[in-house]
């Protein structure tokens, strides 16, 4: 009875389903904190206090039929007068609030920004390991993704390859930086290179090559990592951004697009993808979540928890011998299985009670990712899990 | 730059956004106060006082990282609890949290219901006039809008004209009651009639034909209306309700889908739903709010406030000798151009200060549609304008 289209979403998502309720399944047997679960991307610190402040200064101070009514598609103009504002503080850009449009998470900006460039037949282009649904939202508008394979030495994104894959029938190119799943922040020179080959290819096309740069995870990088700000890099550049790890909201779906003066044709970009917000059936960004992003547009969750982890976690597990990626940012660390078959490997970690997602789930085989956007405690008491799973393999 | 698809989409929006800029053209030469100003559909009356305290009781009495966080795709599960609860006691239906899903607004519901069930190339009908932004929301799955023309005698669906298009073809049939924008609610009789039409053509295809009921405005309904409740006519029945205009809270996109067990393959049905808002990127609706809904789920806004207004327009303009129909739901007034350009009818108007929508927009021409969801003063301030206006038809 569902559409042709569904059916293959449907079958898939049974597995994920099957991998959730075996989790919970352990969980009722072993107790929820004997179980640790580094399956799920869903934050486990708090929104900082001045989210709560806001809520109760929009609901005491302004007028209930503007805060929770429609504005433009595009967002309250004011907020995304903040949001530019706060971009152009920090990156030195000279954006107005014409250049930005909320959106419902980074999900629905990718979308977004998706259904305005996207002819059906056409190609876009992302990197292994990767965020599985990138297929998905590319199959809605018809187009065609190609994955280039992994760089496994530094899971920098593997440009040679890169180069011999773009084509005539490359419509974009989808980056994630900071990463997920590998916790890799995309370097200064990987993003002059990148761009060098896809300005080079804009030219042989004769059309534009837009650049997505997916970046949920820019507020959460550690050692005092740069980001580096895409659209200093190229022309063509969308930033699709969401606050749901930054302030701690996923829930809330609130994020933003930023397209740049610089984008060829940007008024009519800048108008569809308004458009494509209304027609897409969102029609704007949460209203009370906008005005609170106007007000904690700088604040930040407590990134240094994650980072204490982050530490922790890498010590450790390095130090029972296990290979990881040490992460620069995100909330994840990439794990090299100590087999060939990484799903395997994650079967045998259950009978130590520890929940890992096998790198299958993201294209790359032979890996795993661990979220430790957990609490300290369950990474403290998992580590004589990890010690036993590390003896099993003779690390 | 833009995709094909949203090449017309654009084009089309430089016409409402040209309506827009002259209604705030107007508004700058005389004053806010001295124009009468009907044409948007953004509700003027303040959400109930609950809303607040529920919002506030949620902040100070649950997990932070609960009420921002991700949940099942599908929503809260108590809040899915509550909405069945509510159905089930107003319908005498035995819906429980699996016939649920949270959507972002009703707009987002319809998306997510075309996505779950049609094809490329198939048909969906639905009744002029009707909610332009239906077509969009078709072509997304590259379906085909096919338009019952109207019966301008009652606006009631024209169903001798319906039964004639229904065809081989034909998967789904969108209405919406109450009605945008004729204030019209279906009757008894035209759902019996209406579903009967449509169980003989399912049976014909030998394939469901999917009936969906888009009530947005259900909540709004005058001198003790019934809105019958559609899935008791039909088996196969979507309903996509939103609590933009029960709430006041367009802004915030919160309202949900309804897929009962009656649906054929309803467990598939309601997985594909399910996996269709997330992967269409909205993820899930606004976590918040869903917990709001769950705390307000029977309240309502000031709908006499409304029934005021409807009374004193509807009253007001045919004592001036237009003709109305008289609106018994949603916060529309229908009216017949008293010359049968309504596009000069509409114009004409602005020379007095009034702001209408002419029916064109609802693919109705002849007709025009005026949003009473503004203050009573507006509406007894115009009284005076719209004299003017029948005079000048010599009404």
């Amino acid at each position: 009875m569902i559409a042709e289209k569904m059916k293959a979403l449907v079958a898939n998502n049974s597995a994920v389903r099957a991998m959730f309720e075996e989790g919970a399944k352990l969980k009722a047997i072993y107790g929820e904190e004997n179980v640790f679960d580094f399956s799920l991307g869903n934050p486990n610190v708090a929104p900082p206090e001045t989210v709560k402040e806001a809520i109760y200064d929009i609901l005491e101070n302004e007028e209930p039929t503007r805060v929770h009514g429609y504005m433009s598609n595009a967002g309250f103009e004011t907020t995304r007068y903040a949001v530019a504002g706060s971009l152009n503080k920090r990156f030195n850009t000279s954006y107005t609030e014409h250049n930005i449009i909320m959106s419902v998470g980074a999900g629905s900006a990718l979308n977004v920004i998706l259904k305005t460039i996207l002819n059906p037949g056409e190609e876009v282009i992302t990197f292994a390991p990767y965020f599985l649904e990138y297929g998905g939202y590319v199959r809605n508008y018809d187009g065609q993704l190609t994955v280039v394979p992994a760089d496994t030495e530094t899971f920098q994104p593997n440009l040679d390859a890169f180069a011999e894959l773009l084509s005539e029938n490359t419509r974009a190119v989808i980056i994630n930086t900071p990463h997920n799943p590998t916790g890799v922040i995309y370097s200064d020179e990987t993003l002059s290179r990148l761009t060098r080959i896809m300005r080079k290819q804009e030219e042989k096309n004769g059309s534009p090559i837009f650049l997505i740069s997916d970046e949920p995870y820019r507020a959460l990088a550690y050692d005092g990592a740069v980001v580096p700000w895409v659209p200093d890099y190229y022309k063509n550049t969308f930033v699709a951004y969401s606050f749901s790890k930054a302030l701690s909201l996923p829930g809330e779906r609130i994020g933003y697009i930023v397209i740049p003066n610089q984008v060829e044709d940007h008024e009519n970009v800048i108008a569809a993808a308004t458009i494509a917000t209304r027609v897409m059936g969102m029609v704007n960004a949460p209203s009370l979540m906008q005005l609170v992003i106007e007000r904690c547009i700088d604040e930040k969750c407590d990134v240094a928890y994650y980072e204490n982890n982050r530490n922790q976690l890498y010590n450790g597990l390095t130090g029972f011998g296990f290979e990881c990626v040490k992460p620069e940012g995100a909330f994840y660390l990439w794990m090299k299985s100590p087999i060939p078959d990484e799903k395997e490997f994650v079967e045998a970690a259950k009978e130590f009670n520890i929940l890992m997602v096998p790198g299958s789930s993201f294209a790359c085989p032979g890996y795993v990712r661990l979220a430790y956007c957990v609490s300290f405690e369950t990474i403290m008491a998992s580590m004589e899990a990890f010690g036993k799973l590390a003896e099993k393999y003779n690390l």
